[in-house]
């Protein structure tokens, strides 16, 4: 028997929560006094009566949380407020479309970062203000997700930095969950802060400050202005790309540092993979920009450098039309978007970490072949790797492959290109923004994608943000099997 | 050490061989009076002499393979092959390039049927039965051929027989590997004779039922016809797809038919997923021909579940232009190029059983999510898969694609379109044919493809051809290291 009383009790507690950072933003719109404040306080004052209908008549029921309402309620969490974070476009009528309005809220949530709007400027600041606002939210709810909760069902990223960190024993930096997430949110809102001055001192205003450094360290991508960082000046870019590296690190490694020990930043493979991915990748891409396009060398090796990292640690935001590069380089980058940044950060996508092991476990089988009778096990950081963890990781990678692929599919199904198909499944399920072709592509939008399509890549969005298991489990009829 | 002396006396044997077939297509030039038979002649004559001068100084060696040599042998026997397979092509000046004539002859040895030529039927009968030859004898295995027919191949034969054997299940139907490779030649040597005389009885002539037998069965698609199948009548298109079905299906299975075992028919699920694939890809593409396309119903179900079944079964004939048809339904095909046939066939690609495993146990993943604490082993066909056996898989499958997406991205750098970079990786490296884009469609062919390309290409097929490991491990350090 499921605790739906309980389910109810924590949504509404959700909602209210979500209300009040509404709140705050009606207090941004009514400082810039354009006309966005009424309705601003008008949606959070709706998100919150919900909400309070909700949690009032459910606040004394039993607080058991079994696993499977676990899975429920982190599914449920995203899509609810994803329904009541649409309201402010709409009710202002900047989105009129309902399902325009939802797409951009649950890109938002997600730290994702595609974009419905054509003309984004258009907007007045403190629905600007909301929108960078899920990024900031949906950053946090993932520190959540990937440290504390997923670790505890099972799964996930952070379950394959415990196994490397030091087998399978859930190495927690705290013994209590509630502990380990507020460290995490600590450096979180400390990185934040820390980059708004960065900002603040290169130049930008106060207002953008904010807004691009919760789009950074959420791995976000929106940005208030229509040609994203593109129009700020070197100094901001290269402080832009330093924070999106920071906010696709592992954020264990953020508080080792903190606490001083540099022992175990050594040991973490996944770390320099990462770092390396990012090396390689902006070299060869500088050289044929340099070479073959003509760029200054400065120019293409910053140009290189923020669409490999943005793309990587998923955040999205971005300097240069890659699609208008040669076809190769372009390849690298739709290459790269399946790479993803370190497991424990707030980035998207597979995860560096998983080709990691899947790369090691795959080299291993070599020496399988020469040496059959031995047993060799696979050894990440000098810890050895369990069978079920690759399983876990395999399973993963093979059920991430076969939804791009039918999502994919059915994409070309409603008219697009092979190209805009594959780049739209790609980009939304890693949670990057920008795709490839006509659609999405880093100076155009997804505003002409099909309704339809826009109900799938938010589901892909959803799917790719829980790691597609704690979302897929709800669609197993083992799941809803009576215990 | 290696036995370096008894390598060369195999290859020498190997070469030798290979002459006879030449010899063979040289009295079919003598009955058409081309031209050419002085050209295969040559060509025989060459390549005996090479082989002879190998084989007989080495002829006393001690005749012990071991497993390392085993590796050695099977990749060098298809490189020399076409060495000196190529040489036809360029002693006759039908193909002046001797890349070209090596990228047609490997080709053919591969049984992947992709073409340089851009006239077929430009060139002589006997010219164009070698071309046939060479999937007739890459077909069932150079090796397992040579273990069938050459006694002492049989000393360390099931070593060679494992690396060059198709597919995850080494089943042996005999415990010795020279009886197992004489039956599978038998029924590969009966099932081309079979189809050579209904397509005899269609009206297809004596010389063209052959080739187009021997393309068929070796799951190969060079065809002596410009069009390929799209000339001949329905009947003959209908004849075709059977074969392609019964070459892309594990020889086992018409083993154990032939000897009245149809209970072992119905535990092998690859065979089933494998006919579902056919059945559903073509229900789904017909559907939109007949609709979309308004192709007539039969011309509609007929050119769908040729050009599926075809490209499934890794054999390439085509009878209609699928690059032509709406993006949606070429993207179908373009996926299909990652199934391959059933283990065991004459099929290349990944093949359905390796698809099969990795679906089942990542699907069972979600049982461990509910029942943490139970060991749950992968069952198929009532028999439960070992641990290893998935490794082995997923090893395959990662490298697969690692291998796959390098060679994309190496050939955008040559200036090819995505979509023609990754369709001739993909159908390269599966043994299919036909690509996409302007490189190897339906209708084109490679002969555009760039000069490193072609190297590049020929390498894929290989590669493809050995089943990655088999070849891969010489590039092993492990591998050369002092034992």
């Amino acid at each position: 028997m499921l605790n739906k009383k309980f389910i109810i009790n924590l949504m509404g507690s959700v909602l209210m929560f979500e209300s009040l950072f509404m709140l705050l933003c009606a207090g941004v719109a009514l400082v810039y006094g354009e006309g966005d404040f009424i309705v601003l306080l008008t949606s959070s004052l709706i998100t919150f009566l919900v909400g309070a209908a909700s949690w009032l008549p459910t606040r004394n029921v039993s607080k058991d949380l079994i696993k499977r309402e676990g899975f429920i309620v982190v599914s449920l969490v995203w899509v609810l407020m994803s329904v009541f974070g649409a309201l402010p476009y709409v009710i202002g009528g900047y989105i009129p479309s309902y399902t325009d309005a939802f797409f951009e809220t649950i890109s938002g949530f997600t730290t994702t970062g595609a974009s419905i709007l054509t003309d984004i400027e258009a907007l007045p600041h403190g629905i600007l203000f909301w929108r960078s606002m899920t990024h900031f939210i949906g950053g946090m709810g993932i520190i959540v997700l990937a440290i504390a909760i997923m670790p505890y069902f099972g799964f996930g990223g952070m379950q394959l930095y415990n196994a490397e960190a030091s087998g399978v024993t859930n190495e927690k930096l705290h013994p209590r969950i509630t502990q380990t997430a507020k460290s995490f949110w600590g450096i979180y809102v400390g990185l934040v802060l820390l980059q708004t001055v960065v900002m603040l001192f290169g130049g930008m205003n106060l207002f953008e400050s904010l807004c691009h450094s919760f789009g950074t360290l959420a791995s976000g991508g929106f940005s208030p202005k229509n040609t994203s960082i593109a129009e700020y000046s070197p100094f901001i870019q290269y402080v832009v790309i330093l924070f999106m590296i920071l906010a696709g690190t592992n954020f264990t490694i953020h508080y080792f540092v903190l606490n001083g020990k540099w022992s175990r930043i050594r040991n973490n493979s996944e770390l320099w993979v990462f770092l390396s991915i990012i090396g390689v990748a902006t070299m060869i891409i500088a050289l044929f920009l340099n070479m073959g396009e003509k760029y200054a060398l400065e120019h293409a090796f910053r140009s290189a450098m923020f669409q490999v990292v943005s793309i990587l640690t998923t955040t999205g935001f971005v300097t240069d039309d890659y699609t208008a590069w040669p076809q190769y380089l372009s390849f690298i980058i739709f290459m790269l978007m399946f790479s993803g940044g370190c497991a424990g950060s707030t980035a998207g996508g597979m995860k560096v970490m998983r080709h990691n092991i899947l790369f090691r476990n795959s080299m291993l089988e070599f020496r399988r072949m020469t040496h059959p009778q031995g047993i060799i096990p696979l050894r990440i950081g000098g810890k050895v790797i369990p069978k079920e963890v690759v399983f876990t990781v395999l399973a993963f990678v093979i059920l991430y492959i076969i939804i791009f692929v039918i999502a994919s599919l059915i994409l070309t199904f409603m008219g697009l290109s092979w190209e805009s198909a594959m780049g739209a499944s790609a980009t939304c399920m890693a949670g990057i923004g920008p795709g490839f072709g006509e659609i999405g592509n880093p100076v155009g939008n997804f505003a002409l994608t099909p309704m339809a399509g826009k109900w799938l890549l938010s589901f892909l969005m959803l799917l790719g943000r829980l790691e597609l298991f704690s979302f897929l489990i709800l669609f197993s009829p083992e799941f809803w099997r009576n215990h």
